[in-house]
């Protein structure tokens, strides 16, 4: 291609300070160094660790920087040593690494790769601990790895998932993040066994509700209602909601699933589990500082606390094989996409997120 | 014998109020009701948990009361409808009964029998209601089912564990509690593999030392550390100990496990655990109303924080399987005996629970 070896000038969506919009503006994207993939992004979707770290809450969250982090695209050029795709290949980027040789992914028992993180924690590539990203020269902070908000971006080549041409790139964007945190969390981190009886802590997020058979979902949302098979708004009860479901299921549920980021909903999730062998897995990302606690009865007498970071699959392996999946119908893309906007439209898009009804919101980049 | 159906006056210690010495008295054990069996106790063991109920910080606590769960002893008589044990055999009583009847027992997920709790935690038989024990009329409560601080117990079927009839007594009653415990923490609850790093908060509790590769005891007692491959002192540290243990295995321990009852300790066993998979166990039970925290990103990255109680063993099924292995010297039980007293010495036997070198201390019953 024209683009390879050069750098790209380029629509990027900057956020410049916490909480303050987003402004479209044309970023230069430096060529990928060694080990590196520069992608043409085609679609992204938002994603509450976004606006998570936007809202200036998260303390690693670093400015100017592009965000984004559930994506499709196609790969414009690789820098050296990268043999595992080149321009052309249709991608996700994964804001979980997998590199295959440390100890994490030779481990067998997790997917958190250890080889990047150090150079994404703090917004740059692990060759020169610098940025990709410029505007007239000043830098701006790669997020997550990803940085998807750009209509191109340079990332890791750990971190690229080839994936069928054939996939429909604005679908599949959501296999970047939302959809395989929660199958994960459910087919991975819980194991949920057919005929349990399970209870999601807000529906919005994730895709939890495939391959359940009864669903209690809990949300004050009760436009999300229609995914489950009973639902509980805890506005509407004066006991705590753990109570309140435990009285529901006659004892409690066997697995619950915690997809706000909130501590305190991550205790009722817990304590609404069954005495003997109920498992909470917490998926959503708590605020910086703030802390779970319960009594430690609750797991001497049986319940299981755990967590999951894309849902313990392994990024490079498994996203290619949840696209099969997926278009082979056997599971569920399509439905959690409820908005679709062009890259301009951003801030709306960040808007929409917190009103009722919103799922996914993707964003188109090259419209 | 003489005894069925008679009134038993014998030797007890008896618990009036908390905190206070106990006292040896005679005390009257009515004959067993529907489905109870009464023991004539031979040795009996104490445990932390007598010492935590005695202290009075057991708001569950039921005084005047006859503590001790851990015992060995040989069945006095039985009540109408007992079919699995009678006069003579030898037999464990298990504050964790197996009904093999109940949602908890069917479920084949946990050992935490739901048949006569409602029952023995509030200190009474589960057929009237009421205590088989008597000073002159004046009733004393039940203790988890068993209280083995008496040289006769009356106990539900269901809480019977019968055993070879060669294994010594004053021996073998420790697998009532303290070495299941350890053992199938270890063994059930965590799965600790073999290559594993283990890290064991307070030594003196349980037999966990077994059947563990790389051991690291953490204990401020130091007398107890001859049984670990490396240990440490926290009072030796300036570093909170979980950093300390984190610095000293590359990344954490495989397992933890936390015997003592304390929170803040269950914190720092958590977090000395291997991101992407350590798992900690609970053991020990903290005082009522105290509470475990730790921020939810230690779960989100792949730590599990669990609990076992009595070790996950199916109490009537695996005891006896379990006296087996120690008659095979598959497992070590004589190890942890420190200690040998006589009932009417049991204060001494209290005193020295707290005292450094102590593991368990047992009781002949009839001396």
């Amino acid at each position: 291609m024209a683009t390879q070896g050069q750098v790209i000038t380029c629509k990027a969506a900057v956020a410049w300070e916490p909480n303050k919009p987003l402004t479209i503006e044309d970023v230069q994207v430096a060529p990928p160094q060694n080990g590196e993939v520069r992608i043409k992004i085609l679609y992204t979707a938002l994603c509450h660790t976004d606006a998570y770290t936007w809202s200036g809450k998260d303390p690693e969250g670093l400015f100017p920087c592009i965000l984004g982090h559930e994506a499709a695209g196609i790969v414009e050029s690789v820098g050296e040593g990268v043999t595992e795709v080149q321009p052309g290949d249709h991608v996700i980027p994964c804001y979980q690494a997998e590199c295959g040789e440390c100890k994490f992914c030779k481990s067998g028992k997790t997917n958190l790769c250890g080889k990047v993180r150090a150079a994404t924690g703090v917004g740059v590539m692990l060759s020169d601990r610098k940025s990709r990203f410029s505007i007239n020269g000043k830098p701006l902070y790669h997020f997550m790895g990803t940085s998807t908000f750009s209509q191109y971006t340079v990332v890791h080549d750990v971190s690229v998932a080839k994936i069928d041409p054939k996939a429909p790139l604005e679908k599949v964007c959501l296999l970047g993040c939302g959809v395989p945190t929660g199958l994960g969390a459910v087919w991975n981190t819980a194991k949920v066994e057919p005929g349990s009886i399970v209870a999601i802590f807000d529906l919005g997020t994730v895709g939890l509700a495939q391959r359940v058979q009864k669903l209690l979902g809990i949300d004050i949302d009760s436009k999300k209602f229609e995914r489950v098979t009973e639902f509980l708004n805890p506005k509407e009860h004066d006991k705590p909601i753990q109570q309140v479901i435990v009285d529901l299921t006659d004892g409690g549920v066997d697995y619950s699933f915690e997809c706000i980021g909130n501590v305190s909903v991550m205790r009722s999730a817990l304590e609404c589990c069954h005495k003997g062998w109920g498992t909470s897995v917490i998926v959503g990302v708590a605020a910086s500082g703030e802390e779970i606690c319960t009594r430690p009865f609750q797991l001497v007498t049986g319940r299981v606390w755990k967590g999951t970071a894309f849902g313990g699959f392994k990024s490079r392996s498994q996203v290619p094989w949840l696209v099969e999946k997926y278009m082979n119908k056997e599971i569920k893309v399509d439905e959690y996409i409820t908005h679709s906007l062009a890259l301009a439209e951003i801030n709306k898009a960040f808007d929409l997120m917190h009103e009722g009804g919103c799922l996914r919101c993707v964003l188109a980049m090259h419209e």
